[in-house]
């Protein structure tokens, strides 16, 4: 995390008691995903405290709550490079590290409304679909080197995160504006469906994430899949993802697919699909 | 386009010639999608010797092809900026227009690697996606001042734009050295498969992407579709987007959408699906 001895500093102690507690190793590493010197460094110490890097979960994120068309094209780009771009900076600082160590173990928190779309969080959802086509990419390279990745997939969490609660909102106050007591609602968005969460339990319990996981996690190279949906709202994304990855795998396969791997000499395959190993 | 009298001089007297033959009155416009100063200088422009906005099309873009995690993340944030944070900066300067005049239409130009992603254009894809997530939101908002939006979804065009002889390739050298010849051929993937086009007949011909926009532009108000997909390789986007279409309306009548609904005291629904003054 950022500010580890200023700003997180509870959390550090906190963090501390925890593994005590539960007689574990786990320790804080002061990190920002925005800066590639911060992310060498912190990759550097884990290497002089442990000596290897065998998993890395790109969970750092940042959520916008509005109308999309009033945020200004500098968030769009703050969001798009914390959700996003920071997953290709990341990996350019782990991928050397897991290549030398012949493999290692990328895990992306991704969200269902990079699928589903939903309103009042555009930039957000923008950020999403963007890092996990990202993610996703990435991933046919990375499979080759014994690397092997999943898109951990969760629905909408309201408690156990901060993720409403250090929301930001639009600077465009003259688009705002147009759009009468909506905005000042959706300021509260959060903290409404905290309560709704807590009234009607819709189910947005964080842990589930976190175990998902710890899950795959256990399961021996070559047999983790590569998208894992946590919704507890069973939106359906199950399906979709069956659909598309069915699609996909069509697409490769047929005349332009054939083609593309015809001339590059390189077969292309879904991650999750198959040995990975034949492809690319 | 950008310098019309400079590097595009050549298109705009092309394009001149192309009116003179057709008797139609179309006219190149001064328009960096990376401006705000820009594009709002068009729209006055457009403004002057027109008198009004009816139209927008966002079509600019940019392709990068190769290896994604060999990109930097600057590449990234260009290619971002301009396939998807310049629909809302085109949108800020054509909305408040179209307001004025109680309606208009916006055109977004997709892609199918937005939902069904391919290797080798991680960047390109990451764009598509961010931008289509992004344009849905902000169609949700401009539908109740009556301005209507479509996302135009073409599959995969070779002939006839200049995308694959304009892409960027990457830029961290030392990761693409890392695999072997393939980055070699990702450069001239463009020639192979406009080759492979001119001989076997993949039905990559752009023009069907314009007559789409054509013929959307002259259906009724508010009967226009939200997507149409344009695919000669018939890749199944359909049946992903009616999918993907229905379990929206399904999350949005379900348990958390009603909540957010009955909270912001806006039914929320999905462009296309139906009338779009009862939302939002």
């Amino acid at each position: 995390m950022r500010s580890l001895k200023e700003r997180n500093q509870d959390r550090v102690e906190q963090m501390a008691r925890f593994a005590a507690e539960k007689k574990i190793d786990l320790r804080a590493l002061e990190l920002d995903v925005l800066s590639e010197e911060s992310i060498r460094a912190a990759f550097d110490q884990v290497l002089r405290e442990a000596g290897r890097l065998d998993v890395v979960v790109n969970n750092a994120g940042m959520l916008m709550v509005g109308i999309a068309k009033a945020f200004t094209p500098a968030q769009m780009a703050r969001i798009l490079d914390t959700n996003a771009i920071s997953w290709l900076r990341v990996n350019q600082a782990a991928l050397p590290i897991m290549r030398r160590q012949k493999g290692g173990f990328l895990v992306y928190v991704g969200s269902t409304t990079s699928r589903i779309h939903e309103p009042f969080i555009g930039p957000y959802i923008a950020s999403k679909a963007a890092g996990e086509a990202l993610a996703e990419a990435m991933s046919f390279e990375a499979a080759p080197f014994g690397i092997e990745s999943v898109i951990v997939v969760p629905g909408a969490f309201i408690s156990g995160t901060e993720h409403f609660a250090d929301a930001h909102g639009p600077e465009v106050l003259a688009v705002v504006s147009q759009y009468g007591e909506l905005p000042d609602r959706l300021r509260g968005l959060g903290k409404a469906l905290e309560a709704l969460d807590a009234d009607k339990g819709l189910g947005l319990t964080v842990e589930s994430v976190g175990k998902a996981v710890r899950d795959v996690l256990d399961l021996p190279f070559g047999e983790k899949p590569f998208r894992i949906t946590i919704d507890p709202q069973a939106k359906g994304m199950d399906e979709i993802e069956a659909l598309t990855g069915a699609t996909q795998h069509s697409f490769f396969e047929g005349r332009v697919g054939s083609a593309i791997s015809s001339y590059t000499g390189q077969s292309i395959c879904r991650p999750g699909d198959r040995d990975l190993a034949a492809c690319l």
